[in-house]
Formats: structure tokens, sequence, C-alpha cells
């Protein structure tokens, strides 16, 4: 649960150790934070440290946080994306970039670095956040597959976060199960894992 | 409040005055019937009126309608959304085109204009139309951002307009703020317009 | 009601009669399992007959199923739906390949053969799964329509198809109707088939 959140500039990857996901590893677990402002240090990175507090709380099982804070640029999205897929994360949380204003583009860069689209995760929290905010609707959040990593857009508001991952968080151990990376275990306190029996 | 429904003829745009959007000025709104039977003149518009009706109801900020009755070609509807956004609509509303038929193409010319999609309209709109026939899961209405409208295509049926815009219309002049068009109020005995505190 | 499925090899079309669609006509139904086992004969396909029966048990007009086993590969998805749809049938129910993993590509290939898209069949689907199960998110269901077929993807699981096809299927006979189908009626005592009054 170390690794200090790292400010990359645009169009630069962060350096990671190469690394390729393994079962007996602990999960490796990609935060992006996408926020012009808080890649340029005008402004603190509020949403990825309480997706780690929501983590830290949730996951039982043993794993690293591989944390990135890059500005809302679509390419440079999408590079951090697959460059985390590639050094082995398998869940990849993003925090920013989903509303309509024209630099808002993680849904974009989401949508074209995954063979996969899981519509059931955006349609889930925007459920949920309607339940507080008429303007949930304008959240374009999606998810998909990237290589080996499930990857979820979260909402930039740090207390929209937990609400969020508090919708979709039981259904991800087993995705991760389906997509052959490690057994994630959480606290059935805060959220009981399903894996429907066949 | 003007401005007759120009009914126009397959692929030619309708004259309108060129003028780009701007803050100060009265929120200019398109509002796009797509009927074939509507544009040939052998069937009233309802749905236009109905929209109308609608906005006339619940917006109480300074605004123009800019109506338009087209025939179900997708080539026509994206032309004409394209035309309404680049002449200055902050929103532009569509009625009709979105059903499972061989000539239903509003949404696929609404996502082949637009930039930036907004899913949760439509899941709303589906919804809340749910409640009321089960065929709601027919309709196939989409959002999203062209140039510097938001675009919300609603059913044709004018019974079930207000309901639909009745479950999105809270988040649209929030929506627009963040796509820097003008500043709308609404009559809060119709519709509390939401705008989240930072 | 007759047809015994049809275990074809990867990339072989099955062999039906040749027969364009039509209104005086059983309507015909495409069932297609998609599993690599079951297409392997590892397995037995119960995904099959769970369509089957339930239609049996709701559909009271006359109709014939066009049953076939293939295996996970999109392509050889592609060609079935596309194969069904070309010989006349107004319906084609998939189940299997939905999920996340790997091999799961049948809503890919159903976006890819299907002209019109209609996302409010996985939202409702979907809705009504994740009363039951929280991984029903996972699941990445659609529905379009490929010529004058109604695709409609299904879940794996036996059990979790009637729940998905009760979500649904009131709306399934007016669809029909809307893309010139067979006019379908069903038991009301199970499900009742909707149609709006204009």
């Amino acid at each position: 649960m170390v690794g200090r959140p790292a400010i990359i500039p645009n169009g630069t990857n962060h350096d990671m150790s190469d690394q390729g996901p393994s079962h007996d590893q602990p999960a490796r677990i990609g935060i992006i934070t996408v926020s012009d402002r808080a890649s340029r240090g005008e402004y603190d990175d509020r949403g990825g440290p309480a997706i780690r507090d929501y983590l830290e709380r949730v996951v039982t099982s043993e794993w690293n946080a591989d944390p990135v804070v890059i500005p809302d640029e679509q390419r440079v999205v999408e590079q951090t994306i697959r460059g985390l897929a590639g050094r082995g994360c398998c869940l990849i949380l993003t925090t920013g970039g989903t509303g309509p204003a024209r630099r808002d583009t993680t849904p974009e860069a989401t949508e074209a670095v995954c063979t996969k689209l899981l519509p059931g995760f955006g349609e889930a929290m925007r459920t949920v956040s309607l339940q507080v905010v008429p303007t949930a609707i304008l959240s374009r959040q999606t998810a998909g597959i990237c290589d080996g990593a499930l990857v979820v857009n979260l909402p930039g508001q740090p207390k929209a976060i937990a609400e969020c991952l508090d919708a979709v968080f039981a259904a991800i151990p087993y995705c991760i199960d389906l997509i052959e990376g490690p057994f994630i275990t959480t606290d059935p306190d805060h959220i009981a894992a399903f894996r429907p029996t066949r």
C-alpha cells in the first residue's frame, strides 16, 4: 500500500518496474487522477487518496497501489491506462474527466483502449448517484477490459467516489477472476464480494 | 419565443440568421421534429409544439426557439443538428425517429454529430417511461454534445415528451454551464434546476 | 416447434431451408447457444432448451425454432446471426458469451451485425438481474436489429434466462410489428404483449 502519486507531465509515461500479471503476487491496482489543475500542482489531488482510502477499508487480500496524476488529455489517459495494464495491474480506477465539458475525455480514452466494454458499471453508478443529485445523468462513466485489467471510471468529486464504489465493488473480485487476475478478498462488513456458484 | 416551424425539404438547410453563442444573449433552443409525414404536411406536427409548451412553462430566463420539421433521413437530421449548433443553439431537442423501425435514425444521426455522448439521459428517460409502458425499452433515445449544444432525443408521442423532460431537465441548465452556454433558470414549481456546489 | 440443435463446427454454416420473411407464415425464432464446451459436446446445452421452454409457455401464435449451438468465436456468432436473419427469422435469441472473459464476444458480434442497437434491453435485463446477484453488472447483454430480425442477448445461466425474458418480452411482439415481422401473440397469464394505441 505504498507509492506516492507521480505527477507526470503531458505525454510522458511515469516510471514503473516492469512486471507481468500473476496470481500469487499481491494485486496491483492503478489509481489514475485525471485533472489538469491537480497535474499542474495548482490543486491537491483529493480523488486519488479517496480511492486509496476506500480500498484500504474494503480489500483484505494483499495489494499495492500505482497512483498517477495526469492532465485531461485523452492521449495521456489512454497511454496511462495501457501502461498500467501492461505492467500487471488487474484493476485500474480513474477519477475525474467524466463530465460533458470540453476537457473531459476519460470515457473516450477508456473506450479507445478497452477491447470489451461493461456498460452495467456506468448504469449502476449513475442510478446510485441519481438518488443524491439530479446531475448524475451528466456523468459519462464507463468500464471495460484493457489487457488483463478491469478499468472503472469514477467521478471526480471525492464524496461521490465511495458511493459509486459501493454500487459496484461486490462484483469486482469475480470480474477479476474471470479475466484471470489475482484472487481478491474483501471485508464483508464493508462489501461482501460475490462469486456465483456454477 | 417566436418563430414558426420551417418545413424544410430533404437535404436543404433552413434559413437562420448567422449568430455565434454568447452568454449575454437569450438562449437559443433548437426544436427538431423528425417525421416523414409531418415534413410532407400529411400530418400536423404535435411533438414540436409539445416541446415548446414545456419550455414555456419551465424556463424563466430569456430564450428563443428555432423550430424545424424534417423527414426521417439520417443525413438531414445530422445537417440540421450541426446547423443549429453552428448558429449558436445551446440546447437542441429532437422529437421522433428513435424507435426500431427502418426509417428511425435520429439516435444514429445524434451519435454521428456529437463528440461526446451522455448515456445517462437515455437511461433516465427509459427508466421513467418504463413506469408507464413496457415498450419504453424500444426507445433508442440518446444525448450528446455537438459543438456548444447539448442535444437530447425525445420520443415522438407528445404525451411522452413532458414525462421524459421531467426526468432530465433539472440537470440541463448545469450541463449548459459546463459547455459554456448561457445561464438558464427554471421555475422551481415545475423543475428546480440543480447546480452542485464545488 | 421442431428442429434439433445443430452442433456446427467453427466457421461452417448449418443447413437451413432458404425462406424469406412473411407475415402469414409462423414466426421463425432463432435460438443460438454460444458455448465452446457445448459446441464440442463436452457439456449439455441447457441455455437453448431453457429459451425454447420459455417460448413454449409464453408464445400462443404459431412459431418454429431454429436452434443452433456454436463456439465462442465472434466471426461464427456474426455469421450465424446473419444467416438466421437472412433466412427469415424475426427474432433471434442468443444465450452465453456476454461476460467479461476473453472468449466472451457475443455482444461484439451482435453490435457488428446490427444496424440499430436497442440499449434499453440490456439496461432492463441488468436492472432485473441486479435484484438477484450483484454480478449482474458484469453482463454485457445488448439487443439490436439485423435485417428483419430483433436480436436479443440472454445470459448463459438457464435460471437467469426466464428472469431476463420476463423483463423484456412484453415489448417484443410490438418491436417485431415495427420491423414488419409476423404478428406474435402471448399468453397473458405469463406475459401480456403490449401494443401502444397511436
